[in-house]
């Protein structure tokens, strides 16, 4: 298996835990969307942390980088290194036991290697649910989940990943592991080493496992879809129900008619609720105490709405198919973006306020580039807009190169003016290492250089990931 | 003014910005239990981030030690310097004003030194709510509120000071100011040094401003008073109350008859709901949608938690007024114990299925050291008991001070056995620097140490503070 090694890389393979090393495979060397194509050295799946931190100190001792690996579904190649000398790829693949499910505490103990599915299923058989919801939630695993920060549809009620974990074990770059697998909700005994490795994108060590919070499920729920004159229209709309429902609205995603004319392009067999393809469109999931109907609680919110002139059209979902016929629509769209093929997506955020300002502002700007399509979509009550343009009907994206780099840059910039966000969910990988670099406050960079030295003097963690080498 | 300063102070004192300089008054150099007190060679209170900038970069040229100060509430000496050398006093009190109100957004902008309860007040008056709640409201800033991560009575459904924070303008050992005052709700743009600052308690840099949180006000809110059989009583009825009302439990205490006693004691005025005493009673607010009665589901709750067995008692306050002096039983308990005097006082936070136990077995542990009160009370639903000690009736403290040390060490012990922690909303500052050093993971503590050293290599920020020197 390990015969096809260079020789470097077999001294470096004697050293690490028996049995721990795997083939080469492409799997391990791409990301979904294709733009980078990493190599590797060695593959290594640890059982364990003690494996784990073997593996690190083997690599320090080598100088060898190392790159962590979950799922591979990140969207912005912190998973793969395509140029240096050729890394470790170190996979959890292998590390997929949930430890402990306290399901009267509301927590549960994940390795790494857990996907995002799997817990919440056992969330679920414990008649709770870990609230956090993605495409990529089949294969997505708990480590990449934290190391990204990942957000999804239900940030809106519950928080990022982040705000979903107690506590980590992990690896740190000297080899150490940190056992941190704190189930506490107060915890105030120094600087927040987790919250630090979270969002770090395996640049600072490895998290290996985690406490994860698992939340009450809600007595009712229930989804809508409506229609709303624009999106600030659907922003007031959200602010009134989330004032009525005490913070009972769990997901408020934007959908715009540019998307739903896609849907029908390429996915004709699912049926669309509105004709003709209204232009903008909110999708709304409730979830209440006992006593209330979810039915009743989208019915007030539509009357309201359509009374304050925000609301012109909707459907409510009468049966759990008919909830997960609307949410189809929304998982859809990524996939129909797809198959038309974008000239340049954003995985922006903007306050609240600034959300339609922006979309006005961008409009405009676009409008005068010339023909193109915009499909703005997300979760409108993040601020998290993914604003992806796409070539005219009947032209080619190619025909589009010349002008892709400055439209990001020009959007990028509006959102930045604004007080936003470059990248909203999908993290920095190495994807946005230069925008980072440009629009990153200097002295916040300078602290993260600082960091990263400190705790990784010989940059052997996943480098180039984040921060720019 | 200056006058009275030695020659080192006085050069210090000419480098700093125009009229920053205050009085070495008292107030500025004391902490509420009166175990440290401090001393300062000059106090310094700037108006903005950039004269901040300006002094720590002062202090650094001159080798001089910087300790922050908000409302000095802080209950562990964080912010006051017993020893060594003395510091410069940095006062946040000038920087009082709220920058901006984004009442769409659920969003304000406030300086460091607004009050906490001036923030809860200006989130009000935009029809909003600031949902951290502390006792010592009334002076704690929310440049300290943050610095501590405080926690307070409605963690269970916001968080702690952390989960409230969008952003952070703030000052770093070097002098560089980092601008990250960001309004938005994801922002995965690299590794998370605001949630580093938060909780570092002043020793990696100084928060001048934040974006915080305002969440939207329940249409419905409530307050009773039961009486439980015990606290794993009141735990399970915690977690049934919180599956049905989907979350919308904003606060769950813990009363114990022994608080309720000295209360009884030491404010006889008060009226008490109960006679006799019971051993053990739960404060339960409720913050729900429109469309249920809050009293109704509190009656739910005490009807069910008697069917179950887990209460036996209760009132539901129904009025504004009644509710208020329920919520007073519980806010002067603090005020009780301290006329009563502890023996030792203890922050801990536990598993939630771990309380219980850790109660019994305390209390075992206890029966055998001889005569001693215990009032074990606090923030049930988070798993944070303040866990006090006090004379026998007719003792005095300064009979305990052989066994004081040794019974904390215990109690710590068996907390942390039980996976909890030894400071679990007041932070370590330099009270519990000896207990994180024996309690601290060793690779957190390297890493910890390493962050100190990257940051703040003059070690001017706060020294002796969380970490020991």
């Amino acid at each position: 298996m390990t015969s096809d090694l260079n020789p470097a890389d077999e001294r470096l393979a004697a050293k690490l835990p028996q049995g721990v090393i795997r083939d080469i495979a492409p799997a391990y060397l791409e990301e979904p969307r294709g733009r980078f194509s990493g190599h590797a050295g060695l593959i290594a799946a640890p059982r364990d942390a003690e494996e784990t931190a073997a593996i690190i100190r083997a690599c320090a001792a080598a100088r060898v980088a190392v790159v962590p690996r979950g799922g591979g579904t990140g969207l912005v190649g912190g998973q793969v290194m395509p140029d240096g000398p050729p890394p470790l790829i170190l996979s959890l693949e292998r590390m997929s036991a949930i430890r402990d499910v306290h399901a009267d505490e509301g927590v549960m103990v994940a390795e790494a290697g857990v996907t995002l599915q799997a817990a919440r299923d056992a969330a679920a058989e414990a008649g709770r649910q870990f609230p956090l919801s993605l495409a990529s939630q089949g294969s997505a695993q708990i480590g990449g989940v934290l190391a990204t920060n990942a957000g999804g549809v239900n940030v809106l009620r519950h928080g990022n990943a982040r705000a979903l974990c107690l506590g980590v074990e992990a690896v740190l770059p000297s080899g150490q592991i940190m056992h941190d697998l704190k189930r506490l909700r107060k915890d105030n005994t120094g600087y927040d080493i987790r919250d630090l490795l979270i969002g770090a994108e395996g640049s600072l060590g490895i998290i290996t496992a985690a406490s994860l919070v698992m939340a009450p499920v809600p007595a009712e729920t229930g989804v809508a879809l409506l229609v709303v004159q624009d999106p600030a229209s659907a922003l007031r709309l959200l602010a009134m129900a989330q004032s009525r429902m005490a913070g009972g609205v769990t997901a408020f995603e934007l959908l715009s008619g540019q998307g739903l004319q896609f849907l029908a392009e390429h996915f004709p067999q699912m049926r669309q609720p509105f004709s003709p393809i209204p232009a903008w469109l909110a999708l709304v999931e409730v979830g209440l105490p006992e006593g209330l109907k979810a039915d009743d609680a989208l019915e007030g919110m539509f009357v309201d709405g359509a009374e304050a002139g925000l609301v012109t059209d909707g459907v409510i979902a009468r049966s759990g198919q008919q909830a997960a016929d609307l949410w189809a629509l929304r998982e859809h769209i990524p996939l129909a973006n797809r198959a038309v093929g974008a000239i340049a997506s954003h995985d922006i955020s903007l306050p609240l306020s600034e959300v339609a300002g922006f979309i006005a502002e961008a409009g405009r700007m676009l409008d005068g580039e010339g023909d193109m399509r915009v499909n703005c979509f997300g979760h409108l009550g993040d601020g998290n807009l993914h604003f992806n343009l796409f070539p005219a009907s009947g032209r080619a994206r190619d025909e589009y190169d010349d002008v892709r780099k400055a439209l990001s840059r020009r959007i990028h910039e509006m959102v930045m003016a604004r007080g936003g966000s470059f990248s909203a969910e999908h993290g920095v990988g190495r994807l946005k290492t230069g925008d980072l670099a440009r629009w990153g406050d200097p002295a916040r960079l300078t602290a993260m250089r600082a960091i990263k030295q400190a705790l990784d003097p010989l940059g052997i963690m996943n480098p180039g990931a984040v921060l720019s080498q």
